[in-house]
């Protein structure tokens, strides 16, 4: 029989959490590995360097047009590994549930993680739940790390990035951030808005195949502008970026102008940015625009050793500003 | 300069972001893979299978007698890796904060990890931070997510377990629930009264090396009895237990008997059971006693081939009693 909603003893290790285990998250996302129930999960041996990292998502709404909680909670950890040059292969969830949280929403949530660790190829092998009196927490947070390993040769970090090279985008940026908001605050703009949160391990690997990548890394929180600054300031590059070359959808466009966000900070949740060797620049779009990911591929800018460590922005009216760091917290809880 | 306490903006992703990894989380666990700041740790390969494991934090109150909940954070998660026989090496850190979280607060428990990491010999790696508005969170939760590797020739799992197997536990149990439950309420019955909260590691290779141990598991939510009642099933094999061999410290066990809980199922954080094969069972429990974590190390039963999946006390009363898992939530937030 299932339970009408999550309670406190969910969480206490005992019976009730051994049935939500049973019932529940081995339901959905049973594997060799999970169902041996042990302390840690034991995962064959594999060649090439590890690379591991975790994300907390606190998101609100937990659902949201393009996504939900459990979607993005995937998504987010598959992609930092990928951004690495590893493919993903296995994941932790660590669920923090409020008490009373209905058991029809952690069971959508459990669904969506499971469809979308499935898009991705990677398996959920090992997870924990804890369960906080009412007040405590706001409905669900899920914590997800991952592992990954990096094939011989490949070996990505902004230290590679020489002058030359290009600046590419996968896509339109913005999106997330945006639908987030407009859900969130109950704005319709266009019914065209929704989140890009998508596994990107496929893509990476598919340009990782076509030509000398430098370094690739996801614009999330921060956005563009963000991510592009780290960038320049840990390969000691200076980046020059062409404003008019940076796809925008024109629903996010519209939204950030009405709401006062400027969208080269607004998150994205299926987009990565890479630096490429300009020899190789367009090999490697082409591999982006052939995949579904990467229709609306751009190049977007340059790497100079002119103004080191400083992104410059080429603005539609011709004129230049060098970009910052987000400063200040533009969007509270957008992943 | 030190912010006095945690604002929205802090988990930005921007300016205060890259502040608060700098100065803070940098500071403390600084490392070669940390200090790389990609979106995923790149570690050297090892030989093995890889253990991996996650759990979240969400104890209350975040200090206690015996640690706070960045120890416990370091603990839970190596003593999960060791049980499965693994050299743990690498944690992440997941955070998610209340704003207004005071900062002194989150500087003592980064602190608190720090120092429990170079206990345990392991370094976090990579991590996230994410705030959410003040009601929305309680104070702080953390998620561990932890790797380590399995030497060939290691192969714990509950099926290894065979009638004739002793087993073992390596202190007393119930320490840390009732420390956290005197605190809580307020009750001062004993100064004795702290958690066991401590990594296993150490403890958990030395006893590893000196017999067959079939399995291992550290007794956490659910206490000694539940993670018995566990094996068992998952052995398929009876276990006979006697109840005066089992070891509680008399301010424990005086604490529970006045707010009537029963010590065998109230939550251990420094604590392991093994079954060991009989043969080996003296080595073993030498080689407990002989290390600092396994002083009051105890054989507390044996394997039968009688009731099979069951776990049958010897009460000090002579009398038999079959052990069922905790059923209800005895202890809320207890880790």
């Amino acid at each position: 029989m299932k339970p009408e909603m999550i309670l406190l003893a969910h969480g206490s290790g005992g019976k009730l959490t051994h049935d939500l285990i049973r019932d529940l998250f081995q339901r959905y996302l049973s594997n060799v590995y999970l169902d041996d129930l042990g302390d840690a999960a034991v995962l064959p041996e594999q060649r090439g360097r590890l690379a591991f990292t975790t994300d907390s998502y606190v998101i609100q709404p937990i659902f949201f047009p393009g996504g939900d909680i459990g979607k993005l909670a995937v998504c987010g950890t598959v992609n930092d590994i990928s951004m690495v040059g590893a493919r993903p292969l296995y994941l932790t969830a660590g669920y923090i549930l409020e008490e009373g949280l209905p058991f029809a929403d952690l069971e959508r949530i459990v669904a969506s993680m499971a469809e979308t660790a499935r898009a991705a190829g990677v398996q959920v092998v090992a997870g924990d739940t804890k369960v906080v009196d009412r007040g405590s927490a706001d409905k669900v947070f899920i914590n997800t790390a991952g592992v990954g390993w990096i094939p011989d040769g490949v070996a990505l970090s902004p230290r590679n990035v020489r002058p030359g090279d290009a600046i590419l985008v996968s896509g339109t940026v913005g999106d997330h951030g945006i639908a987030i908001l407009c859900q969130r605050e109950g704005l319709e703009f266009s019914t065209s808005l929704a989140s890009d949160c998508a596994p990107l391990n496929g893509l990476a690997q598919a340009i990782l195949a076509r030509g000398a990548v430098r370094v690739m890394r996801d614009p999330t929180r921060g956005g563009l502008a963000t991510t592009l600054v780290e960038l320049a300031r840990s390969s000691g590059m200076g980046f020059e970026i062409n404003e008019a070359s940076i796809p925008i959808k024109d629903a996010v466009r519209g939204a950030c102008e009405l709401l006062g966000l400027d969208p080269l900070y607004v998150a994205n949740e299926g987009k990565l940015i890479a630096i490429v060797a300009g020899a190789d620049s367009e090999a490697v779009l082409a591999a982006m625009k052939a995949h579904p990911l990467g229709r609306d591929a751009r190049i977007i800018g340059r790497v100079t050793e002119a103004h080191a460590r400083r992104v410059v922005l080429k603005t539609v009216l011709g004129v230049s500003r060098v970009l910052e760091m987000l400063t200040g917290e533009q969007l509270p809880r957008i992943c």
